[in-house]
């Protein structure tokens, strides 16, 4: 018998791997004889780095880059085995949790850090870099990352601009001159875990911008600038990418990284499920367990467990462990979904429930095996 | 396929045969072809005739008895189909319930009711009462219902008492001249949840005496009247009942009705499963559901779930569907339950937990049944 593991992880109580090994020890104690594979994953949000990361065996260092202030921060980047394809979370470099409270403000933060990263993975030897979009402090529109890439943009008095948020609405002229010259041969996939255009109502500014900070009477004006700048930067690159899903992601770092470094954009549940070869693995799977902290209608847009269930072949069973359920968790029952079982055990303090996660998961995969262990025809695993 | 569903009730939010119907609507959406068996069930303590009469297609009738203040209660009392057996519950006639809180107190509570609809189901031509005790407010060793019978209790004067729990202080002698003598040929059984016996630090008066409103100070006294009585009772009768499992049931009613009435005793649980001929039922069932408002590691200990389990066949799945589950829940797995499941959905305000009882239980069986189905096969019931 063949269980194909592959939870997301439970928020704020238990990262994906340790997900992972809950339910695999709850259905060790049915069936110690199956063949079991873990695959924990992420949906392009955070952590989806780190599932890419395990999937290839990579390995993690830490660099010191420009933080989203100017202040130097220790960022992790990761490379794969072979050395040929790195792996960088743009929150790493300018993440919102970099910065303090009282000092959150889009206008002032900038995404240099990330551009830094990616010339460190060039200069490992990288031919490859995922980017993991998301999570950011910044609305740069990618000016920081390109100007890090040796892009210069300058203002109407032809002077060079350093790369923040508020650049954008003085930037009137930019040069590739300097630009590093691998970009033409490196290749950059974006994974981006939101749809957003990089402008507009449901753009990255809109959108995103209030809560990293962006004062409400600024959205107009801000909004405007990005559009302004990536009119700019288009017509200076030949290209437009600033309506392409995802371009608003990272405070409009899907569209710089489109327009400066040919990245094209994916959405990270589909990567991380091609990185997994989840689709392979599940193909002659019994059972497929997915997991996530809650799961509700919602969980059929785009998450993880979607994506797995997705991969699952007609025979397998897919079942969904969880923290708790919640409205409209039914419509799972027709996108794959077999069964969905919450964790929690009693009405208890939230202390207990994050705490007990572990034991609770074990519990619930514990029982959900018996149920699958068919005792009449002998076959436990 | 046969599923034999014989849940307890979820107390204080959904009583057994909405349990039973709940869990069933979710095998229903997975399995519409199933053989469904529904036993709601009880362990002896209140729903317990209740059961019964549902077993036996009984019918309820509603009578005025004296209640434990001496005040009339009206009492519900059931009979067989065929009018032979008469479903009597205790605390019908002298209920905890029955004594707003500030008036409780054992010393003046009578279950002189119990007696009365004993009489009830006599005149009505019933060859055998079952009695469940639990729940009263009394504390009289029985000599309320034995009053009501016929039996009479004198005082060191030779006055005759009334027969409320602190005449058992006074009582020097009794008679049976005016029993009623329809006690010799009807059969009487006595169910009950507790296994107290009728005196001692284990007995009735330590044990619930408290919880009905006996002040901490009179246990001592109070338990040594007990004892007293039922010796000078008991040495009339020619028996000594006392220290039988059960005989502290119901205030000491478990011992008036071995002593008075010539009852067996049985435990709740096993009368119930006896009656719904859960055995005979269980035999050739492939599933069994259990059910109870909480399952931790006091459920083995006879509570109806155990029982339950201990009818169903080794090849049966045993399942248990529970609103929480708690410490210990594990050493079921030994006690032959597959598997637990919690309903809770979510840590939510208890009034939409206790709201939501019915759609909680429902979902969590389809889900349940969901991994019972065999896609492969084809057998889907």
């Amino acid at each position: 018998m063949k269980v194909v593991i592959a939870p997301d992880s439970f928020k704020e109580s238990l990262p994906a791997d340790e997900v992972a090994r809950a339910i695999q020890a709850g259905f060790l104690s049915i069936f110690p004889q199956a063949e079991y594979h873990l695959l924990p994953i992420a949906d392009g949000g955070e952590g989806t780095v780190q599932a890419l990361v395990s999937a290839h065996n990579g390995s993690i260092e830490s660099v010191f880059v420009t933080g989203p202030l100017g202040i130097p921060v220790e960022a992790k980047i990761a490379f794969s085995n072979d050395g040929k394809t790195a792996f960088i979370e743009m929150a790493e470099a300018c993440g919102l949790h970099l910065v303090p409270k009282d000092r959150r403000n889009p206008l002032h933060t900038t995404s240099f850090g990330v551009g830094e990263l990616m010339l460190h993975a060039l200069n490992h030897g990288a031919a490859e870099l995922i980017i993991g979009v998301g999570g950011s402090s910044t609305n740069d529109g990618g000016v920081g990352m390109a100007s890090a890439l040796g892009y210069e943009f300058f203002d109407e008095q032809g002077k060079q601009v350093e790369g923040i948020g508020k650049d954008l609405f003085h930037i009137t002229s930019l040069s590739d001159r300097n630009r590093d010259r691998r970009l033409d041969t490196v290749k950059i996939v974006v994974a981006a875990d939101v749809d957003n255009p990089l402008t507009g109502r449901n753009g990255a500014t809109y959108i995103y911008g209030p809560q990293k900070g962006l004062p409400k009477e600024m959205l107009n004006e801000m909004d405007q600038a990005m559009g302004r700048f990536h009119q700019i930067a288009g017509s200076y690159m030949g290209t437009d990418v600033s309506s392409l899903p995802g371009s608003g992601a990272g405070g409009g770092m899907g569209a710089g990284l489109l327009l400066f470094t040919g990245a094209q954009i994916k959405k990270g549940i589909d990567l991380v499920l091609e990185h997994l070869k989840m689709k392979e693995i599940c193909q002659d799977a019994d059972i497929v367990i997915v997991g996530e902290g809650k799961i509700d209608s919602q969980t059929i847009n785009g998450k993880a467990p979607a994506g797995v269930a997705k991969c699952a072949p007609r025979k397998a069973k897919v079942i969904a462990i969880c923290g708790s359920v919640g409205e409209g968790s039914e419509a799972l029952y027709d996108h794959g979904f077999d069964a969905i079982f919450p964790t929690i055990p009693a009405m208890l303090p939230i202390e207990n429930i994050l705490s007990g996660a572990f034991a609770n998961i074990e519990r619930t995969s514990r029982n959900v095996a018996a149920l699958l262990r068919n005792e009449r025809d002998g076959s436990n695993g």
